[in-house]
């Protein structure tokens, strides 16, 4: 079924703990999400650049065979959002060296006509108010899921409190649970954030993996998934980004017929998130997520799931 | 097949949160230990009380069926081991408010004769002297594990270095990996300490669950496992050892035959103990330990197993 993703597609320079330095690269939520989604089927991205976006990264994703840019808007008189992010040695936090906004504080991008049936929604952290306005726009959506971050918890809270009751599920960071509801235990945090409307919240929780709690016809379930173990991290940018865009790709694409969406469904998608986030982090910017082959993608996954039996 | 634990068993003075405080409550590695394993089968402890040591704990473990106490000294004229600690909001952190060390800075405990053919060794955290001179006096060994803490690994680490040879496992929390390899990744760290020794060591991540690393007939592996989800932490005192006493319970006595030693035995053994853990921190001291029934621990066990199945 068609999937749509809406978010950022910006510049990014990066620098490990070691001091190794990338300038420029390709990066944004909308990127890495199309980047890990297009590996399970087609996934429409709709996102603005400024007249500045270097032809080698539209070059780039142009290469993912699997993104329609028809929602890609470059707009003339712009410049495109720009990031600069410095992590710390245990690679789970980071600090923030810029943050050029740029097109960002500009009209949000506008949604193809042809993309407005879309039936799966993914809205990339952006301000809420944003992210409302997006999802007026697509009345087909079946499972429309946003990401959220600390910024609007603090800064536009009664809007992500009027997001959070239209959408079907929301993920967002460990501390960012926290924040939102006032829990230090995570499974008290995720019940709380159910309450407020969605039928699903996933905690992410970097290299620690997820916590999940969901409202299905069973009930409220609950469950945690490790991160798959990784010995050599690159670089951690898009891990959270991808993590969704494997999830929401095998939501949207890898399915028989019309399967309910409940507990056994989630977790398949949240695996299969957590494994496409393992590769991301092997290199900078999207180069694993663009030289993956549907093999190396299943090799994983078959190995996730064999390290996660227990008896 | 037999199993030995030598620790300590104390009293304990633990103040939660939100405030609440138990005043000289039963506790100890030796104690949280063995009121888990012992939910396997028989559990041999090794350990050294004051003649301070109250009737009613001493009642406590007389309850646990499965456990011998021919090896738990009272010692006219010493003193019991008595710890206080404070937890932090997101239960994960404490501060230490008060260590008598009392008994432990003297001799340690003697190993009965009857005991020192046990296979099954599990040596809770103490001095790595205190936990060498152990070990040299269990010769008919088959697995031995230790575990550790900071405070040994800044003031004796030569003989921690000597302990580590000598192991076939060793189970430690996860800034410690970190602060004994000095590799802020953590398989990185487990990998390392692998290469110190011993056939498997598995990071203590609290509520993040473990990771671990075997070196077996099929060569290195690796895997991670999530904790159970709880949504009331009452005290997480002693979740980390009677991880390990689930797990060492299950593996002396949950076999056919003589089972050989690899990673998903390991696994399955983690599994146990993670489960254990899960029960431990519902209720102060080993309250739920103590009330635990063979079902409740099979129904979890399922649970957790079923909740780890993603396909």
């Amino acid at each position: 079924m068609s999937l749509i993703v809406t978010g950022t597609i910006g510049i990014d320079t990066v620098e490990t703990p070691a001091g190794e330095v990338r300038e420029g690269v390709l990066g944004g939520s909308c990127a890495y999400f199309a980047a890990a989604a297009q590996h399970h089927g087609a996934v429409n991205i709709v996102a603005a650049v400024g007249e500045d976006f270097p032809e080698e990264h539209m070059a780039k994703l142009s290469g993912l065979k699997g993104v329609d840019r028809r929602g890609l808007e470059v707009r003339a008189g712009s410049k495109t959002f720009r990031w600069g992010g410095k992590y710390h040695n245990n690679m789970d936090h980071r600090d923030t060296t810029f943050t050029d906004l740029n097109v960002l504080i500009e009209a949000p991008p506008v949604i193809p006509d042809e993309y407005k049936d879309a039936q799966y929604v993914f809205l990339a952290n952006a301000h809420p108010m944003v992210q409302l306005g997006m999802l007026e726009q697509l009345p087909g959506r079946r499972l429309a899921v946003a990401d959220t971050m600390d910024l609007w918890i603090d800064t536009a809270r009664a809007e992500l409190d009027q997001l959070i009751t239209k959408v079907d599920g929301l993920v967002l960071n460990y501390d960012e649970a926290q924040l939102l509801t006032g829990h230090n235990n995570t499974v008290a945090a995720a019940k709380h954030i159910l309450d407020m409307g969605p039928s699903f919240v996933v905690v992410k929780k970097g290299e620690h993996g997820c916590l999940f709690v969901i409202r299905d016809q069973d009930g409220v379930g609950i469950g945690a998934l490790p991160a798959f173990p990784a010995e050599t991290v690159v670089d951690p940018t898009g891990a959270g980004d991808s993590f969704a865009g494997g999830m929401m790709g095998y939501l949207a694409h890898d399915q028989n017929g019309e399967p309910e969406f409940n507990l056994a469904r989630l977790k398949a998608a949240l695996a299969h998130g957590t494994v496409m986030a393992s590769f991301t982090i092997e290199t900078f910017s999207l180069d694993r997520l663009a030289s993956l082959t549907t093999n190396e993608l299943g090799e994983r996954f078959d190995e996730f799931a064999r390290m996660l039996r227990v008896h």
